[in-house]
């Protein structure tokens, strides 16, 4: 905790019970008390700044007003919840946020009972929210559920369903939309639109405001006075032109648009909502980053902007010259580079334009790159749609996010066979956004897919080659995986190269084990591979490249020349590659020969470094060298000398 | 084609080439020919009828309209689409619609150029037909594209996220909303309040009314007219109260609701409003088996009738009292059974009442059963939010409409722990639906998420123990599996028992082949075991009811017994059982044992009945027989005399 600033309230606070007898005043100290907090936390230990800065009044005014944990409060992804975290028990761990063994960046059931759900893909707290609430009922316990949802995340099919829903079965769930005008990106779409409008119609709100200073100022939003600015508010709909409320079309009754910052009011009108009979939705409107004028200015930036300097709300960016581009700059430059040379390439983002660095394709071809928002399902078939008018979309979206898409990436995509480009970003473990984000079931789940090709690149020049062969080397459906963050060369740029469909390389030759890996994880697995020939072992090493099809002249050479086979994987070993290689040597009636699957462990993995993580999995250079050693003395190999070389 | 009908018109019309120079007073014959012919062809060849019934009008005024296959039309679902096949050029094959080698059920594009986009899954349409605008303008070409999707598809999460983008990308989309009120079974949700509130309100139709016949009769919907038409809508919108228009909030402009069943409006309005531009909406009322009486008054019922007495409109229901239940049905009873003892249980089915049989829930325990629509993933999450408060849901989705809800059973269920019963209804091979149907993958995209037990009854009451079992037996997510259609006992009802999680059975002992095989699949194999032993062999079979956690004992068992192993799944082969049967002997060092796996190939199977598509694929008795036999054969097991036993 800085020592500097002074947060002598939020000292004295550490469970929601704490805060049941300040007064207003004490409790706008407080919400300043905790952005103080959360800038010098985050200052030093990076996270997700933006979204929660935005809620720290929210938070005060739910904890105060609901009688937590006993009521629910269901944070929709969970970026916008560390006051929540910070006011729910766990201040004094608060700077193990996000890192290994420490708190976990989103709300989870198993650190909190006050964290009601799980969160962290986004659009599903008002399907869970409602299912928690129906439950209550059954039970006739006398619990309140609150789900809070940004508009990012609105554009999700799920929390349509879940609207869809909320009036079908009789409960008393409160919505609150926490409407910045921001996911991640700028949010886009016709919710967007229609929200912007909403909260910036000049004539709504000078009627609304007008009303509700009056009440305020006469203090007439009394046990009485609320119902009567309830009617008022249903007739003052009723009598705008122009004014369609999308939310009470579902039944929904809809209060709002309040100022998201203005704590008084937002205790008010929760306090008279709060025991509303059936669903009703409280639209209020923040600011992303509100209270450090940087991130007020410049949302996505800081989103989740790593360290800075809390004083001159400067950025510290670490970033030497011969480090190697992340692998999704070198995506997003060589996107580019191919459009420029054919009209026919698209990109599509389900708002992940910076993440995936579609930016780049988004600022050279504007009318050519599409961010739908939070929406990867229709990215997906939106994308066969696309394609099957003869244009040829790449469409990125992280390896976890598509799960959200698979049935299209089966029915809409597969099954016509069509040419589309799916490139999984963020594919293995992603660091300190967790067991959520993790990439790790993409090699499985698409395995299984009739008319996929399936590929992962080594490095930063076989990405740039996998995307112009996915392009022109094939007309079907083609998945490329990378992973989050750096690739291992310095210099990325090359001449882009069409690789045979299939077919994989040999990158050295060995005696005492071959090595099959797919993706950057052959640069740790090479690593090891030195180490453990360092001992005199020699140990062959085979790039995959693709995992379907399989190259099955490869696997022949291996059969015939191996008894000792690994295959590496960054992804559950249950259906992957691993699973590949065994179908094929028991197909083709190779027995004998020993099989070690290395790859992700059929559990979740937890939240860290993507370095610490790749540890405790032992994928990382030291655990494949382990697992390597450990392979080889299981089946008595002794080492003898021999002279190793990498082709 | 019926002799005693006269269908003239018809039978002039092969390709909507054929219907430009047609009156619209025979166009209006035309649509009661095809009325005609269709009530015909499927009173001897069942299909989708009362969706078809009711689009006549619509599908006539489109291909009058639009200049098809040049402008596309996209269907949703496509049940709606038999006038569409029979209107282009597949009129003289109508007879073979959903029979094996015969006209697909659904939309397909391999199948007829005027099929713009693959529909079997409800709610992608309005993503496709985007995308493919989206195309189009890039392509500078004059394309209409038209999505026609019916309101019970409106409420997949796909079909928001796509109006969410409609407005994104310029293009002149018009959306045709089919508004019957259903969806299979009654359609549900606030949508579906919301378009009944729409197209019942007397004022708001009232005036819309005596306007538009204002103008028609004064012929007034001119080039000319149609502005003011339109402006009129606009305004007309505004002034009416309580009349909150939906997909205006999406920037979509909105015509309707218009009578679907009045040819001429259709092809008037459709004339008016095709070169509109910007994305657009026309809303239109029709009746689900509109000119067949008794599908007109029981929509569910004659959603897919059967065969039935086209004079009486008697279904023709083929029922013996001695055959086996349908899987269906015993799901169906056993949750009340279960559900009368214990008040924590409840059902939920996105859409599928009828036909997973979750009605005889929802009419014994109405407050504990819910049908949440055409809304897979909100299934799941809602589910995961009842569980979370101590209910335990009994979800119940078609094997390959989990594949919608893929994120969320990872996501939502898995990573939390939840206790939730996920019964997978239609896995495996469905039938007539193909390929869009084929519950092909679950075997697979589900093994690889950790948490999760997997199981499939080899009979009625092996799910009536699972469904114990996964409610008593266990505390977490919990899958069973099992086929569309009839049992295998006749008589079903037994004494529920619950199982030890992840232990198989020995159903027979044998040497020469072990057979494993998980689901009823295991009756067909058990029957080709028979064939094979009649001819000298010995053939031990294995039931392993549990795909995961996979019955380590047993496979020990085999392992140590065997040199011969089969396994047999009615699902892709490719990370299924035969892959964890390959993974655990690989694992345990278990060499020179020859694994044949079976299961269905790593494409895309058409349509037909089940019987044929388990011959096609070699996994009826005949086809797993001489499999058995290929297998002992190539492995030089040579015949003797056994004494066989099942246990």
């Amino acid at each position: 905790m800085s020592e500097q600033n002074d947060i002598s309230i939020l000292e004295k606070i550490n469970y929601p019970s704490d805060m049941k007898n300040l007064s207003i005043e004490e409790l706008e100290t407080l919400c300043s008390d905790l952005r103080t907090f959360i800038i010098d936390q985050l200052s030093n230990n990076p996270g997700h700044f933006g979204s929660s800065l935005g809620t720290v009044e929210l938070t005060v005014a739910l904890h105060y007003v609901y009688n937590t944990p006993y009521d629910r409060i269901v944070w929709d992804v969970g970026h916008q919840a560390y006051s929540h975290k910070i006011l729910t028990g766990r201040k004094d761990r608060f700077h193990t946020n996000r890192q290994f063994g420490g708190l976990a960046g989103f709300p989870n059931p198993k650190e909190s009972e006050y964290d009601a759900f799980i969160a962290g893909h986004a659009s599903n707290s008002i399907s869970a929210a409602l299912g928690m609430a129906v439950a209550s009922a059954l039970k006739k316990e006398d619990r309140h559920v609150v789900a809070v949802i940004g508009d990012g995340s609105m554009t999700g099919g799920l929390a349509f369903e879940a609207l869809n829903n909320a009036n079908s079965q009789p409960n008393d769930i409160l919505i609150i939309l926490n409407d910045n005008d921001m996911a991640i990106d700028d949010n886009v779409g016709g919710i967007r639109d229609y929200l912007v409008k909403m909260t910036t119609s000049p004539t709504y709100n000078r009627v609304r405001n007008d009303v509700y200073q009056k009440f305020k100022k006469g203090n007439l939003i009394t046990e009485k006075g609320k119902n009567f600015i309830l009617r008022f508010n249903n007739s003052l709909k009723s009598l705008l032109t122009k004014q369609h409320n999308l939310f009470e079309g579902f039944n929904i009754r809809y209060f709002g648009p309040v100022d998201g910052h203005d704590l008084r009011g937002l205790v008010r009108i929760l306090q008279n909502i709060k025991d509303l009979k059936g669903p009703k939705m409280l639209h209020i409107h923040t600011v992303k980053g509100k209270g450090f004028k940087p991130a007020e200015v410049s949302a996505t930036v800081w989103h989740a902007p790593g360290k800075f300097d809390k004083e001159t709300g400067e950025r510290i960016v670490v970033k030497s010259k011969d480090q190697p581009q992340l692998f999704q700059d070198v995506f997003g430059h060589t996107l580019v580079e191919l459009a420029q040379q054919d009209e026919k390439i698209v990109g599509i983002t389900p708002a992940m334009p910076t993440g995936s660095s579609m930016t780049y394709m988004m600022k050279e071809f504007p009318d050519r790159a599409f961010d739908v928002g939070i929406a990867e399902a229709h990215a997906v078939t939106y994308s066969a749609g696309l394609a099957k008018e003869g244009l040829l979309p790449f469409c990125n979206i992280y390896s976890s996010f598509m799960q959200r898409a698979y049935d299209q990436v089966i029915h809409d995509v597969a099954l016509q066979n069509l040419h589309i480009v799916m490139c999984l970003d963020r594919a293995g473990l992603v660091g300190e956004d967790g067991p959520t984000h993790h990439g790790a079931f993409d090699l499985a789940y698409m395995r299984c897919i009739p008319n996929l090709v399936i590929a992962s690149p080594y490095n930063e020049h076989y990405l740039r080659h996998l995307m112009f062969t996915a392009a022109y080397g094939h007309d079907g459906p083609f998945v490329i995986r990378y992973p989050r963050g750096q690739g291992v060369l310095c210099d990325w740029e090359c001449k882009m190269e069409k690789l045979e469909i299939g077919k994989g390389r040999k990158l050295k030759n060995g005696k005492d084990l071959a090595v099959l890996t797919i993706g950057p994880i052959g640069n740790a697995a090479r690593e090891a591979i030195a180490a453990i020939e360092s001992e005199g072992y020699s140990i062959a090493h085979y790039d995959m490249i693709f995992l379907k099809p399989i190259d099955k002249a490869l696997l022949k050479e291996v059969a015939e020349n191996f008894e000792n086979v690994m295959t590496i994987e960054n992804g559950v070993e249950n259906g992957g590659l691993g699973s590949a290689v065994l179908e094929y040597f028991s197909e083709n009636n190779y027995h004998n020969i020993n099989v070690t699957r290395v790859g992700l462990p059929d559990e979740f993995v937890t939240h860290g470094s993507i370095k610490e993580l790749n540890k405790l999995c032992e994928i990382d250079a030291p655990g494949l060298a382990k697992r390597m050693q450990e392979t080889l003395i299981r089946y008595n190999v002794v080492p003898q000398q021999h002279e190793n070389i990498y082709k």
